[in-house]
């Protein structure tokens, strides 16, 4: 464990978006020292690092590092190949997986999570991972954090060895949008800074992909007007 | 499973040396359609990558993928950031994780063949992890490779929705180094082709390096000579 650190050590999957925002939140209120780590994966949305960037400047995280993924040449996805992103479907009633979803993409962030927090003697792993407002993505439910969290202690030299035992948080796993957004707005995150559209063309959010449903639910649930820019409204 | 397929899809992680050079030539007499995966992970040792792309040829492989990752960012290896790689250690006394581990390599790299896996519709990764010679690297367990398997089947689309049963095969798990020399020169590898050398300096084998006093030793069990070009020999 990293008791000789004074505040104790994290790894924090930001998007910039809504969900790893309020995480990064969360892991500043409990008192970690946060290392906060983004992609650039071939996303059509390259909005979302610079989001990320400053999310991470207003929370004081200890260090922000952007790692290249290669999963754009794997392809299989909307958000990665071309593949148009659905707009206007009726999220709730869905059972399928939605072209958005990226082939083990939460694995392969999660793997370079483990690597980094290895590296930097951090034993926590936060991922802002939603089992209830998710859009039916297999990686997003709590087996597979279960999972996942065997295989980091097997995985590593330090988990291996007994040195650090890696525990993955999903802090927002059991939590509606709304409660999501009610905790952020307590901890003062500025959700104007976050951006959470699935759509490629604008900086501005198109209001009508799931990732857009889904937020703007949530704020008319809370009753609070969402502070991001909306192309279409 | 991909039964409608003529052959079974089978993705490959390759990197050009002894043990997954074995491994691909075993998928190939085994009936897989070989898609090969590589990695130029800030490894200093470039000439992995282009001895792959022989051995990928030589093997009619169906595609040879070759992606880049930061590794090189995240650091932590002599294999990646600049810390000396250890010559004439005694490999076999050695109880020690030494410091070519690289953290969590193989768990982002199996997180990587997962992901392309799903998108060719592939149930098998074939990895050369070993169990017997190796060099006390957590991630080439038995109970790694289960745990990932596990993992493989919650964290993707087609595992979790039962169309594909995800299986990581390491046939080498159990065999000496000796045993996969013999295995592969029944199936015409030629030795010559590969690369197992640590060492970032030259493209002959340093000879000393931990990986080389293992290949070294298991040709010698053979009784057969390395092909490949030595520097210090």
């Amino acid at each position: 464990m990293d008791q000789h650190h004074k505040r104790p050590r994290a790894v924090i999957l930001l998007s910039g978006g809504l969900d790893s925002t309020t995480v990064l939140a969360l892991a500043t209120a409990e008192g970690r020292e946060c290392y906060c780590l983004s992609f650039r994966y071939g996303q059509k949305q390259q909005i979302e690092v610079e989001r990320a960037r400053r999310v991470a400047e207003r929370f004081q995280a200890r260090q922000h590092l952007v790692l290249n993924l290669d999963l754009g040449l794997i392809g299989g996805s909307a958000l990665t190949a071309d593949i148009p992103v659905p707009k206007d479907r009726t999220v709730e009633t869905s059972n399928e997986i939605p072209v958005t979803y990226v082939p083990a993409r939460n694995t392969v962030m999660l793997a370079h999570a483990l690597a980094w927090a290895e590296v930097i003697d951090a034993s926590e792993i936060y991922i802002g991972v939603n089992a209830v407002d998710y859009s039916g993505y297999p990686d997003c439910r709590p087996e597979f954090i279960e999972a996942f969290t065997t295989l980091a202690n097997l995985a590593t030299k330090a988990g291996s060895t007994g040195a650090t035992r890696f525990a993955i948080r999903a802090p927002l796993m059991h939590m509606s949008k709304a409660d999501i957004i009610r905790t952020g707005l307590r901890l003062k995150v500025d959700y104007g800074q976050t951006h959470s559209c699935y759509d490629p063309e604008a900086a501005a959010a198109c209001g009508r992909c799931d990732a857009c449903r889904l937020r703007l639910q949530g704020f008319a649930e809370v009753g609070v007007a969402d502070p991001a820019p909306y192309r279409n409204r």
